[in-house]
């Protein structure tokens, strides 16, 4: 199966996937995967095959975290560890490592990873919440006023880009939270554009949306957030990852590799400056269509709209789950949006090419010719 | 580089990789991943971009945990819980889930992991190490008796096979210890002969040594020892594993799929009962040839030799490195013993073909004649 010609299809085997995580990975990384899976380079083996204590993989963990380090401009002072059970593990990784002097966190609601983040956080210490867009279905981002925060906290929690409502904070929607850290689950929207690190205490994001296969997840922290607390179980310590090289056990070796593959790949073809032209130049040509007709409608304040997830309703239920299954039928896959949502959402990460878009929107005006 | 023709070579680009995990892979498993790897079958995507919740992804998941049941016998009575975080996460998890009565379980210590797995288990309750064998630098697994385990508690430890020092438990060595929950590490014994899986309470294990890559843990787990502590975190709570069928997140995907492609070359070919005798076979021509020379020695009691990771020395240290750097030339790589015992470890799992330990004996002899 692949695009329909109808839709200018760019390889015959391979659909243009919307999927929000995991999603669609670089065709040139998945090729250059698959060219090295029996044998990498003279190793003699696959990368799934290497001892993580030997050289030749230790090279390709070094390379990754540095091509990371330089693709986001990571300063010194932050470390980077790879860690596993995704975003959802860092739930409780942050509150257990992080909640330590107040014993106190304030967590902004922007949706339903938000929300999980703030129930997981309710197990350690207090939780205050000063902002929610939970009154009007996560569809904008809470304006945040610096008299939230005057209460001493160990950290403020927020969720830079919220994959099922299609919002993302702007820099100017940052909590003014002065010297608590900041912490933010980066998931859906980490890669896709420069990010000033050093306004954060913590990024964290599974790999599944723009670093490579789930299975691994990033955390970048500053080094003074380490090691706060003590008589964790070693897997949830950072200060574990940290002095172990993300190593004390092994980690997961060829999640890693194929992460690094896509960060050479974005390095090679121009870094973040890149990539943030690309994703806005798609993400506007889909609002824009939206706004266009209306057939299709977008609930997002428009100053708040993601430009990695785009969600869109006919209005008409049924005529959404028609829209999600001819499409999937011309080879635009999984356009079907959350249960939480409903209608239909575009995931459009790094490695949608625009050519997807263009595709995607051709098909919505058939489709609204056809259903009008 | 490949195995030199002097040994036999099998496969001019790959060489016989002795590692003790990540460690190799059946070369059918891989070159089936490498075919499928830019377009799984009529899907269009890579199995590393679909989405966990779309049918094709599940259809995957499950025909996995089917044959995962079905190779390893495996009762209703227990579910299969694919986790993140390999054996080291279980060493948290095991307690954390059943302290839960008696806030306490016993630990026998036969090597680095046993004890590794202790340390986290004194974090959630009291530990008693009924018998250990350190005093010998774990070359043996100790005799046990009905009496140690006398005083009532939530669980029994133990781990199966002990990738650093060589040894593992034969049936008739298991902890006589009646009505109290059994839980075993098998990371590196699992699937290398059939185990009758009613003796256990829980069997877990990283993938990384006959499972499929690092990166996702198997728990297999009695149903009622499930659900039995509450208020733990989602990520750690055994219950929210079950009830969300692995999938409350994202789970490691193609580390899952690949597992499946192994499980599923095991049944092909005969399942437990032909790699165990396979994997028997294998292990006695290695002892067989270190026990007919005085070069060479392994210092494990024979009735408790691991048929998964042989150990030996020269008993000179400099030769015993010359011997892993040569052999490593040679083709024969990752033959370098762990640093707590030095020496030479081959470890010799589901996937090393007979040929590679034709290979190891023919260069162990010419390394001796060149050397003694």
């Amino acid at each position: 199966m692949g695009v329909s010609p109808d839709f200018g299809g760019f390889e015959l085997n391979r659909v243009y996937n919307f999927a929000a995580g995991p999603a669609t990975l670089p065709l040139p990384v998945l090729e250059k995967a698959q060219s090295e899976l029996t044998a990498y380079r003279d190793s003699g083996m696959s990368v799934m095959e290497m001892s993580h204590r030997s050289a030749v993989y230790q090279d390709i963990f070094d390379r990754s975290l540095s091509s990371l380090r330089k693709l986001m401009q990571i300063p010194d002072e932050y470390e980077i560890l790879y860690v596993q059970g995704g975003a959802s593990m860092q739930f409780a990784m942050v509150p257990m490592n992080l909640m330590s002097t107040y014993k106190k966190a304030y967590y902004i609601n922007t949706g339903n990873f938000a929300k999980n983040a703030m129930k997981e956080a309710k197990l350690f210490g207090e939780v205050i919440c000063p902002a929610s867009s939970e009154d009007e279905n996560y569809t904008y981002i809470p304006k945040l006023t610096e008299d939230m925060f005057a209460e001493p906290a160990d950290y403020v929690h927020i969720t830079t880009n919220n994959t099922i409502f299609g919002t993302r904070y702007t820099d100017d929607k940052l909590p003014p939270c002065g010297d608590i850290p900041l912490v933010t689950d980066m998931s859906s929207s980490i890669l896709s554009e420069p990010v000033d690190v050093s306004k954060y205490g913590i990024i964290y994001a599974g790999a599944q949306k723009n670093i490579g296969p789930a299975g691994v997840a990033v955390v970048i922290i500053r080094k003074d957030l380490i090691g706060k607390v003590s008589g964790l179980p070693f897997m949830l310590d950072y200060a574990v990852y940290q002095k172990n090289g993300s190593m004390k056990n092994t980690p997961p070796t060829y999640a890693i590799y194929m992460a690094g593959l896509v960060f050479d790949y974005l390095l090679e073809n121009g870094g973040l400056e890149w990539i943030k032209e690309k994703n806005y130049r798609k993400a506007r040509k889909l609002y824009e269509f939206i706004d266009s007709t209306d057939f299709y409608k977008n609930s997002v304040r428009p100053e708040d709209r993601s430009i990695m997830n785009v969600t869109f309703v006919t209005g008409d239920p049924d005529l959404d789950k028609k829209f999600a299954s001819e499409a999937a039928k011309a080879g635009l896959a999984n356009l079907k949006g959350h249960r939480l949502v409903g209608g239909m959402r575009a995931s459009i990460y790094n490695a949608m090419p625009e050519e997807g878009i263009d595709c995607l929107i051709d098909f919505m005006k058939k489709f609204e010719t056809e259903n009008r």
